[in-house]
């Protein structure tokens, strides 16, 4: 038996492997980008089965393709959603023409298959037809669009638990290190103390308000524009199927979707997905802001920081011997570089598109999903293997509290502000503790300087002592 | 008289001039940072005039500052807030120590001349003090974000106005367009008819997004830190001014504003500038890819597209005599551009803050205030000198429409994707319109032709004339 | 017998699958990395094997490791530059840790091997140690940065010969389309002649400087920091090896390299990364400009400029019998979108790097080879299946410029600029030929005319027909 | 006398203020472009102006203008030049058109003051002509670009001046230091003993390439399109003119310059600008690089790594009494971020060309000429009001080297690694110093101890102490 078999189609015709499921397009897709050597993802593929069943569903109920076809296809789809044939799916993750090689391997896939079912022969398409049938209804330019939104809605669910499981976490450690008393640092110069559980907690505030901006930015997600066909004006879609195929997508894929007011806007405009890295990418802002400062927190042991302790998941160096590093923390800060990045493109794709379709959405859908999937990957790092993990080193945070001259901005109020500088010039000039120097002057008892200066009373509101000081 | 006065501060003298209401920190400020030659906005400065005033009422009830005090440095305030003494405002927009300088630019602004109305003189701060009264139970590190915000909310107001007019002209001219029919592209390629009308709401769609979203945006703005003093913790911050601090400023202002539940985080987090910033991207997404489709459109008038007509502005060369250029169009795009470049600056900016506070809000507004600024400008001479005054070339249009080949596509329901890709490429190749070569091969009666092939058909969902053939 | 052994660093014990030739600490990285599912690029990895051939030869020399280790490890090295033991090689390319995880498990394979080599066991590292013999003399520091130059200076010849290629192509079309004449549009706008070869000679003049640029980047490349250890300063390295080793990697790797003069800068900065990166940012600017102009030029076949024709690929479109796409173009305008985000990227890890070491090398990395690689790819496929094929639709561009207006620039040295202007509205507003007009108005002679207006001769320098005018 | 007068150009009659010697298309395009408020670049214009001298003296030495029309054009030239008239360039610095609003704003402002000169009226061009005189031979499409290379060519002489200074000063510093030992770090981390001064040269070399690359670079811009017209083909420009024109504009501009081997590529490819930028992005990573470790170096003064200190320049504090912030390293950082975002902003606009003529060039040139000037502004106050001025403090930086367990790796080669790593971890458990412990088990000598852990050994090359051990 011959290893391959001849298909045909508008260019000629082209040896295609016997065994494929794929066809001719499929085939002049893969071999006209040789670019990444990344397939497309396989929960994309899985969405678009999701869709073609769908759309073999509606199709069926209009009227405009029979049954037992439509059963076929449904099959042959229900087979791909369990996760068989992916092996087929073999175009490269940016190519070029909008997406049709993807669209047509899913086409020719399922057609080869329900032809199969239905006791045909691969490459002969006489029952079930990739264009006729398949795709019947549809374009490339609705059919892509509409899967990148349902791959990204179920994708983010996940990225949405692990952020949950990031702000319970540092929530939790907000918590636990509430009674760190430690030097607050502005300009990275020392300021005023702070509570480490205070600062837990202001690393926790931003992720919720992440969290809240993606699921905000995924409502706009359900919106698909299936039915639109190659424009948006839906030419060639039964008027019936253009009604039920959305809802039948609802149902398959057990998202709520809605299909797009305007279908012409819907096929030609990326501007929701461009929403949706940007909400990703300031999550990547808080992720890397939040890291630094864990880093910063963490340097020393001797020459840095040393205010917490960081688990120790690997040997740290090829030559430090006893070096321990904070590498999870390092990688959630590659992660959100990456996702920087990754925005840029998908900006840059969005902008690019012209007249009725943006034809970039392949390297636009590759950037996206990286980036909720390794926002995702870096998060479960981050959470399980360094913020739980985290400890403080509470005498010496306390100790630097102790000795620095920061603390003498809750003297302002007594005895203002020109005079508290001097006192924090000659102290640190002289190296004798603000106390002491007050108390040598006489500006101020002991008594007060004890409530005045007692550091857990400077983490909160309020000008303590005041009863203690006349004005 | 001299024309020089010496102020003193932790650094040492410093010579002021005689008249100067600003002070020995305002100079240091702007001898250090000799940067861009732009000086702060003044609806910032004016913004902030505002906070001290609010933080003055606040002091007053609350009884930590006198009646006397506070009433003259409202009336200094308010004086800023008419206009007045903007001149006096001299540090560069990009500067280092997160706003200090021009925090203390106003502090000693407004001391000075609160000195005056009380009688006193300029560089004596016995009666007013620049930060134990005007600054008083306030930081550089509260009042500069909440300054910032409050400025994002007052400007935004213009842009969303000239955003809603760009929504209502583009709507307007998809109702004169409603009955030209055209060419629809899809990769540039001839693709199948659609009505300029709708391409226009095509364009309105999301423009209307951008509003909402700027809109969605802006109400975290709401949100400020007055209150949290140097790191959030609110130290030297009477309680009482504390609590009624943020309820004076939204009086002030006129603008609703709320207290931020944790100002630890208020003071530190900069996520949701660079949510509006992307907001704002987006916009500038859809602005240039809606004038470069214009440009396009606009492109000939012999040797391109030439469906539509741009209003005539300037003379478009300084050679070519009779050229028109769509010079609105393209100073439109060089906007956009500028919004991307500072979206990166924002974000690196934001994500470069560390520990307690964020000192790279100089940078951060001059960028997001910029955005918005031509952002605005530049649609309002969008609409104004472009998109109101463009006018359609119909016959051409529809010449278009008549000799392509793209209106095929109507016929897959009816003779197979197959048999109308044979005819797409005859028709091509001898140069026969492809309902002659149809009739011509019996394929199908002139009867359906003119149904089926009728383009007004084409631009609404569904297959027509299936009446007219057997299936 | 057990599928694992328990192999201990200074963390603990842990279990790795006894057949592998990676340890404990390999292991380790891998679990603690899981973020793309991309693995470290091969040829990394295989230039790097030649760093640790060429430390082993140098250490040898030295006489700070036997003759026999050295023997080992250089027999294990080579295989892995043979292309064996590379599925050993399974951390994630995005990694914490500068890399550590990348040198340990080269180091752990390399030992093993060369243990087993020597009649060892897997994991007991005994005879051949992965720090003390595979890594002597080293640090994560100076092998990954020396690792990553020799990568990038061998990947990126092919991408070199690939922009040769193009170059060549683009001068091959440009003396084909010599006599093509056609309309040069500014602003999309008609203006005045050009011939399509001087055209494609001016996309190739920017791909010869982006060679030079790249060429001329390559050149620092050649530094690397070999001998640095772990700051720079060359702790532990032995200072014979030190003097040797970059010779021997010279002559192990077939690549001319010289030895940082600073090593403590060049462990440190990574702005020739960035440098290399600009360039290939560059030549994605320079090929998304060719190819939307290709695209443009290409549009229609009916609606749109018709001028070129772009070989047909693939069949373009799911629903649109016949319509052929520009897939190819697509393709380079979306890794030309990659390319710029990877620099963002890159920029980004670039600048993140902190005192004594820039950790964030395996993100620049992971983009940077990418960046090449997809070039290089795009380029290629651009080369075969495009431009070669590309014809000229001569006829069409020659009616484009008889019927236009712009050729009337001739003129102003003639009749003036203004007069030109007014004849240019006459014309388009009656719809009579600029010439007609011309003799009409007894302003210029037939004769004059057909020399001045004669559009070749419009496409060189030059006033043309002075003799036949009076000035 | 009437304010205004009337000025008639291609769209209709205009108001022109009655003394101004701008004219029509200025006015228009004052009135198209109301962006950003600020004005075109002086020294652009200033350049502009040079240009438009060297093409009256290249089309009088040709004959194509009369001696009486060239002088006087070169004279009001020689004005502008000097300095003058600087308040009639009126056009916002982004604007459509591609800068044909720039152009015609110098055409008309010479025009009139050469009108005036030769006893002519304002606004009535008999005598000479913006665009037959003032424009002759020139294009907006030659000129713009040519003026924006001399511009960068003028504009970073300073720029490069300031560089050279830094690096002087860092070199400087890096000789100070020479003896001060401290501890490197790692990913943050305790690393290995490092001198101060091998840190600051570390700073140095990158500035020196820097220098290098911008030098490297600006050769490009000596080549310039002038003679090349609307598209490069030299249309209507004289053959003779065309031969001189750079020669002229060289000769009155004092800097070399060629003529473009292909004009058409030099008038619509803008890629030795994105060249320029990245350029200075990447000196702008370097920069940022080095102003976040000397903030990191300078934290404290109690909590943090305290090793130099800063000049203090200004109160760090509206609140914190006492407080120095390192507010010079911070607007460094800022301006660099700026340059980033300048960057994106200048690969958008050079990547958005169209066919013969980018037309994106005003903002292009923008945010390039900023990106000059904010980085010399910064780099000089950098360099006077920090480097300069920073000290060491020693004996801090010993303390931490002595007190580190990161000394134990110079013991890798006497006992191995793993020996190494049980040392350390015993070491930081029980807080005992490594020294006392290697002594106490045994393992070497203190003899040994004293050649091997003496930290100044370990920043040079080598194993120390190798003869005072057996192996």
């Amino acid at each position: 038996m011959s290893k391959f078999r001849t298909e045909f189609d508008s260019i000629g015709g082209i040896q295609v492997p016997a065994e494929a499921y794929y066809g001719a397009q499929t085939l002049r897709g893969k071999n006209n980008f040789h670019i990444t050597g990344y397939k497309v993802s396989p929960l994309f593929m899985n969405s678009m089965a999701m869709v073609k069943k769908a759309a073999a569903m509606a199709n069926c109920e209009a009227g405009v393709i029979s049954k037992k076809v439509s059963d076929a296809i449904i099959m042959a789809g229900d087979e791909i959603i369990a996760g068989k044939m992916h092996d087929q799916f073999i175009t490269d993750v940016i190519q070029g023409g909008a997406g049709t090689s993807m669209n047509m391997n899913m086409n020719e896939v399922i057609a080869n298959r329900a032809n199969e079912i239905l006791g045909g022969e691969k490459g002969v398409y006489d029952l079930v037809h990739p264009n006729d049938h398949v795709n019947y209804c549809q374009s490339t330019n609705d059919v892509i669009p509409t899967t990148g939104k349902l791959t990204i809605l179920r994708m983010s669910r996940k990225m949405l638990v692990s952020l949950e499981k990031l702000y319970d976490a540092l929530m939790e450690k907000s918590k636990e290190f509430d009674g760190v008393i430690k030097m607050g640092r502005t300009h990275l110069q020392d300021a005023i103390p702070i509570r480490l559980g205070q600062e837990f907690r202001a690393y926790a505030q931003p992720i919720k308000r992440d969290i809240n901006r993606i699921k905000s930015v995924l409502e706009d997600f359900q919106n698909v524009n299936m039915g639109a066909t190659a424009v948006g004006t839906g030419l060639n879609a039964d008027v019936s199927y253009v009604k039920s195929v959305v809802r039948f997508l609802s149902d398959v894929s057990g998202i709520e979707l809605i299909q797009s007011e305007d279908l012409v806007d819907g096929t030609r405009n990326l501007d929701v997905f461009v929403w949706m890295s940007s909400a990703l990418k300031i999550c990547a802002v808080n992720l890397s802001k939040m890291v630094n400062d864990l880093r910063l927190m963490a340097s020393g042991p001797t020459a840095g920081f040393n205010e917490i302790n960081l688990p120790q998941m690997q040997p740290g160096s090829s030559i430090m011997p006893g070096k321990v590093n904070p590498v999870i923390l390092e990688v959630m800060n590659q992660v959100s570089f990456q996702v920087f990045g990754n925005d840029l493109t998908i900006t840059k794709a969005a902008e690019a598109g012209q007249l009725e379709l943006n034809v970039f959405e392949p390297v636009l859908f590759f950037n996206l999903f990286q980036s909720i999937e390794i926002l995702k990957n870096g998060v479960d790092t981050l959470v399980e293997n360094c913020i739980e993990g985290i400890t403080a080193n509470e005498a010496r945070c306390k100790k630097m509290v102790d000795d620095s001259i920061g603390i003498l901005t809750a003297l302002n109020p007594h005895i203002g502000y020109k005079n508290a500088s001097d006192i924090a010039k000659e102290s640190l000039k002289k190296g004798i503790p603000v106390a002491t120097l007050l108390v040598r002057k006489g500006l101020i008892s002991q008594e007060a300087i004890d409530v005045i200066l007692n550091p857990f009373n400077m983490t909160n509101p309020g000008i303590s002592g005041k009863e203690l000081l006349p004005r």
